[in-house]
C-alpha cells in the first residue's frame, strides 16, 4: 500500500519521493524490486548525458550553469554526482553538493550524490535505478558526473547517451586528459577556465587528436563557467546531441544503453549471489594456505558455488 | 610439453620466462590454467605490498629506492604498476616504465605494467596470477603499484598484505588524500617530497588524522625519493610491517589477502560467463524500448542466463 503511493508520488514528479525512492532502491530495502516494477512500465525516455574529467576543472560549476539554461527552457534536470567510496566507512565522501542548497526551491531540478560503492568496482550500486526513478518522475535530462579519471568514467560509458569530457588549461600538456583515456569517449569536449592562458592552444591540441579518432570529430567548445562566457553556445552543442539521440537516428545509442543498464542490473544481481559465497571463502583460503589446494583450484570451487 | 618448460623456467627463477608467464595469462592463452596450476603449488610466500596515493607524489621514484634498498640486502623484487586503461584499446596507457630500463640488468627486480581492465572495474585481469607466478619465481617482495584515487586501490586493499599511501605536501591541505579515502587503508604513510615547504605540518596532520582511526596508528614518515632522504628509515619500517606479516603473528593478514585472491579469480570466472550472455543482451534491451518488459525482468533473464 505504502509502496504503491512511493511509486504513484515518484510518477507524480514528486521530488522529495523520487529521493526516497532512490534511497530505498540504493539500500536496497524491502519493496524496492516492486517500486522498480511499477515504475519500470511508465519510463518516458529521458536524455542520459555523462559529464566527466579530471578533478579540479569545474565540472560541478559547469553543469550548474547547463542546469540553468534548461530551466529557462523550462526542461527538468536530474544530476546523479557518482563520489568515490571509502573503502571504510562505504560513504559518499564528497558528500551532498553546495549546490543542492542553491536549486532547492526549484522542483525541476533533482540533485544527488551516491557513492562508486561494490567490491566488484564499477559503478554505484543503484545509478541505473536511480535513472529509471528520475526519468519516471518526468525528468528530461538526467546528468551523471563521475569524479573524473578512474573506472567509473569507463563504466558510465556504457549507459549514457553522450559523453561531455571537461578539461582546463594548465593540465600539464593535455597529457591528463590523453592518459585517463578521454579522448576517446566524449562526444563533446568542454575547455573550462577559458580566461585562463593556454585555452586556446588547448583547444586546437585537442582538435587535433580528437580528429584523429576514425569517423569521429567531436565539437570543441571555450566555456568559463565561472563568467558566464561560451555557456549558451556550449548548450546549443549539447542540445544539438540531445535532439540526435532522441531522433529516430539515435535508436541505436538508445538501444546500446538500455542493454548497458541492463547488464549493470543483471550483473549485481550475479556479484550479489556470488558476494555471499566470497564470504564463506575462509576455509578455502586456509586450504591454500596449508597447500592443500591451489589458488586455481579454490577460485573454481567458489565460483562454481560449492 | 613446452607449457611444463615455461613452468619449469619460472620456478627457476628466469625473468623472461616470468614475463612470458604473465603475458600468456593475462591473455588467456591455451594452457594458461595447467601453467597456474602446476606453480601455484610451488608458491613460496612472498610478501605483497601495495603502494598507492594521488597521482605526482613521486609514488615510482619511492619505489625504485625502496628497489635499491631490497637489492643491497639481495632481496628479489617484483614490481606490478596498474595502469588506468582507455576503454577504446584496452592497452596500458601509462605504458612501461621508464625505470625497466635502469634495472634491465639485474635478473633480481622485475616490473611489469599492467592494465586495469575489465568491464567489470576492479583489479586487471590477471594480477592474482601475476602476484603467484612472481611469487613462485623465488620474488620475496612484491609491489603492486595503484595509480592512486581509484577503485583500484580499493580493490588492491583486498589482496596485499600491507599498504604504502604515498603523499606529498601542498596537496590542497591534505584534502586529497583524506577525499580519496586513503586515510583508512594505510599501514604507512610516506611524505615524499620533503624538501617542499608544508612537510613538517602535513605529517603533524597525518599522524592527527590516522590516530583517530580506532586501534591504529601507522607510522609517517618524512621522505625525499629524488634526493635519498629518509629513505633508510622508510625502509627499515617497511621492512618492520614485512617481518609482522610473515611472522606467525600475521596469519590473519595473509589468510586475508589468500581470500582476497581467491575472490578475485572466482569473481573473473563467474563474470566470464556471464559477460557471453551480456553480449547477447540486445534483443532484452529491444524488448526494453518496446515496453514488452521492465528492465528488471530483462536483468532478471539476463543474470538467470536465459
Amino acid at each position: 500500500m505504502a509502496r504503491d503511493t512511493l511509486a504513484e508520488r515518484v510518477l507524480r514528479g514528486d521530488r522529495a519521493a523520487v529521493a526516497r525512492a532512490i534511497t530505498k532502491v540504493e539500500n536496497r530495502e524491502e519493496g524496492s524490486a516492486e517500486l522498480l516494477e511499477t515504475i519500470g512500465k511508465k519510463l518516458g525516455g529521458a536524455f542520459v548525458f555523462g559529464v566527466t574529467g579530471p578533478p579540479g576543472t569545474g565540472k560541478s560549476t559547469l553543469i550548474d550553469r547547463l542546469i540553468e539554461e534548461y530551466r529557462k527552457a523550462g526542461v527538468r534536470v536530474g544530476v546523479i554526482a557518482v563520489d568515490p567510496t571509502s573503502p571504510i566507512t562505504g560513504g559518499a565522501l564528497l558528500g551532498d553538493r553546495v549546490r543542492m542548497v542553491k536549486h532547492a526551491t526549484d522542483e525541476g531540478v533533482f540533485i544527488r550524490s551516491m557513492a562508486s560503492r561494490g567490491w566488484s568496482g564499477g559503478l554505484s550500486g543503484a545509478i541505473s535505478e536511480a535513472i529509471q526513478i528520475l526519468d519516471a518522475a518526468g525528468t528530461e535530462v538526467v546528468i551523471i558526473e563521475t569524479v573524473g579519471i578512474g573506472q567509473s568514467d569507463i563504466e558510465v560509458m556504457k549507459i549514457v547517451h553522450a559523453v561531455m569530457v571537461v578539461t582546463m588549461p594548465g593540465l600539464g600538456d593535455d597529457i591528463q586528459v590523453s592518459k585517463a583515456g578521454l579522448m576517446e569517449i566524449g562526444d563533446i569536449y568542454a575547455v573550462n577556465k577559458s580566461d585562463l592562458p593556454g585555452a586556446d592552444s588547448m583547444v586546437i591540441n585537442l582538435l587535433g587528436m580528437v580528429r584523429d579518432m576514425k569517423g569521429r570529430s567531436p565539437p570543441v567548445l571555450k566555456v568559463s563557467a565561472l563568467r558566464g562566457e561560451g555557456v549558451a553556445a556550449l548548450f546549443t552543442a549539447v542540445e544539438r546531441i540531445r535532439s540526435k539521440v532522441l531522433s529516430p537516428e539515435g535508436r541505436d545509442v538508445r538501444l546500446k544503453s538500455t542493454q548497458g543498464m541492463i547488464a549493470e542490473l543483471a550483473k549485481r544481481r550475479v556479484l550479489d549471489r556470488f558476494e555471499g559465497r566470497a564470504e564463506s571463502s575462509r576455509e578455502l583460503a586456509k586450504k591454500v594456505e596449508n597447500r592443500e589446494i591451489s589458488m586455481e583450484e579454490a577460485a573454481r570451487e567458489l565460483a562454481e558455488g560449492r
